[in-house]
């Protein structure tokens, strides 16, 4: 048998939030066996560029990360955010590590190719090292991911958290039983986008097809849903989606995703 | 016999100039066997205190460290200075791995008291994890330490460098032969401060001694080989003091210290 592993991702409001954070990591603290956290940074990076006077430019939602900006989110999401939440794990008894994709070459990547967008420093991954993990998983180390790849040539590269998380759980599938969970401010998939409570408790292949053709699934749950497939089309057991109290099992109020 | 084992401390002013730091990471990445770097981050951290408004105080060359400028200091040592020299290490086929004191418990401290002077967020340090480091060194990772250490409680400690690079080679002396190389801008102790090439090239405890009384060793150099000693008296083998051309081994010019 297999041991269990659990990736979480952690939505940039609850990074953004002391409150909302501490309560997050309380809970991640308290899963059961073996895990590991990917975080982003949330709109603090973008506070940070516009005190420093760089102007973000925001694509459908995707940072056009220049040098300058680059230089922020290694700032933000490797320094303040990583350290903060590893500080605050080890105080709650967990043998946090923070790592970059740079890290132990944890997440190798490639700048992304200039079609019609220049995206600038964003990386699109080439792959994660499950042996670096497994190891520091086996020196009863928790990981701690904050959204940067690297190229192996010397660059850091922003990159989506939700693709690291999902990427993650796919290089660790073939050793681990392996459940991802995207933690974010909802309760799941909503069938009504206003109604917090009408969560959609199970998707599997057909369900989802019929959400997608229903436009129950759009905007930025589209990219979301499109990277649980992606996990659960390449081992992964089960993806799910709510926010902090999913993690402490105090719900059933959220969504569970599989094939 | 034990292994051998490098611990390099390089100083602020490499980390500012991108030739001379890339320059010094060739010359590490090229140091045989087992080896750990510390860094801090020289006035990246001031630039970036004055850009946001932040009033920087330095006391006796010592940083007085507020609430806002430890998370500057985070996010210079922990996340920029720490990443980029991961990944430029990356480049160099060498397997990195960025750590604050708080990422694997690495490095316990607590608070500096209040005495005089409130150096507010200030590290004095506790202890080290050696067994951590050694199962880091193990999977043939490369530690590159930044110069945070953490209070257990979840507050990030800023702390000097050189007093870190000094308690990692005590802590990792009875299972490693570890030598101790502070790396910065001069060649070594020098007997005349205007003559770059009196370098000292070797001291003892005697000859430490009449360093003293003769005031060659004296201001910034003071502290400095303070901790060279504290490291000897405490197992370590060796310490070395000098430019980057030390870690080449193309130079005789550099001191070394023994008991």
């Amino acid at each position: 048998m297999k041991n269990k592993l659990s990736v979480v991702k952690i939505g940039g409001n609850v990074i953004e939030d002391e409150n909302a954070l501490d309560t997050f990591l309380t809970a991640f603290s308290k899963i059961e066996g073996l895990k590991i956290l990917v975080h982003g940074g949330g709109k603090l990076a973008t506070q940070l560029a516009t005190k420093l006077g760089i102007e973000s430019n925001m694509v459908d939602g995707r940072r056009i990360t220049d040098a300058e900006t680059v230089d922020v989110i290694t700032m933000v999401y490797g320094g303040l955010a990583n350290k903060k939440i590893v500080a605050q794990l080890q105080a709650k008894n967990i043998n946090a590590i923070g790592l970059s994709g740079a890290d132990g070459n944890s997440i190798q990547a490639h700048k992304r190719p200039v079609k019609e967008i220049d995206y600038g420093f964003v990386g699109d991954i080439e792959g994660v090292n499950p042996e670096l993990i497994s190891n520091l998983l086996s020196i009863n180390l928790t990981p701690i991911f904050c959204a940067l790849s690297h190229d192996g040539a010397g660059q850091l590269l922003n990159t989506n958290a939700d693709t690291i998380a999902s990427e993650i759980a796919i290089g660790m599938a073939s050793t681990y039983e392996t459940t991802l969970y995207y933690c974010f401010e909802k309760k799941g998939v909503l069938m009504d986008v206003a109604d917090d409570n009408s969560v959609v408790k199970h998707i599997n292949t057909a369900t989802y097809q019929k959400l997608l053709s229903d436009n129950i699934i759009a905007d930025g749950m589209l990219p979301k849903l499109h990277n649980c497939f992606h996990a659960l089309n390449n081992t992964v057991s089960k993806v799910c989606l709510g926010d902090v109290t999913m993690l402490d099992k105090n719900t059933e109020l959220f969504t569970t995703i599989k094939l």
